[in-house]
């Protein structure tokens, strides 16, 4: 970031509030490159795995399960999991959660898959 | 980070728990090359700044102030302020707080100053 670019406070639940689709991560701030984005799921995503770099959930409403080929990882509110580069994950929730993620700018939300719902996470809110 | 290192849940309330230290980063995710730390806070830090570096607050618990030299910044739980690279900013808070801290691995807390309380953050808890 540069200096004087989007120096503001970003508050997370008036952020979560502008959101209404789910599975589409929406760019909140940025560290250097990285990302850090917001998203609303509910369901089961699709599993993928990202080649080139770890990714971060923090879950801040409801509950998600990433599930991973050997053993599904529950997370609650205020729990972090980082899927580490490589690994297949599918993210699901038993109803609607919110979770922020970071991940370096350009990575795609289905890694090395294709479906619908692919997307870079780059629209800001 | 390498595929089955780490590959742990986070609960950010119980690492929280175990930290009795103020002003004294821990590290409780890796994402790449960068750290996720914890932080409780309370009263005033060093005036610093990162040359090198953006640094992501998200204020947890409590009221935590960023002074810049042209304004403060007022968060409370569930904002997000990014300090630019370069930017000269002190952080204060009255009365305990908690922050979770992204910035890449090995940013010492204190910047471009070094007194007392600073470090790397690179004890893990």
């Amino acid at each position: 970031m540069e200096a004087g670019e989007r120096m503001e406070r970003v508050n997370l639940a008036e952020r979560l509030a502008s959101v209404d689709d789910l599975w589409s991560p929406r760019t909140i701030a940025a560290v250097n490159d990285y990302d850090v984005k917001l998203v609303k799921v509910n369901g089961e995503f699709v599993w993928h795995r990202h080649e080139e770099t770890d990714e971060l959930f923090l879950v801040l409403k409801g509950t998600v399960t990433i599930k991973l080929r050997d053993r599904d990882m529950r997370l609650g509110a205020g729990e972090i999991f980082v899927v580490p580069r490589g690994v297949e994950h599918c993210p699901f929730a038993d109803g609607e959660a919110h979770i922020l993620l970071l991940e370096p700018r350009g990575t795609v939300n289905t890694g090395n898959v294709r479906d619908g719902r692919t997307e870079a996470g780059e629209q800001p809110i």
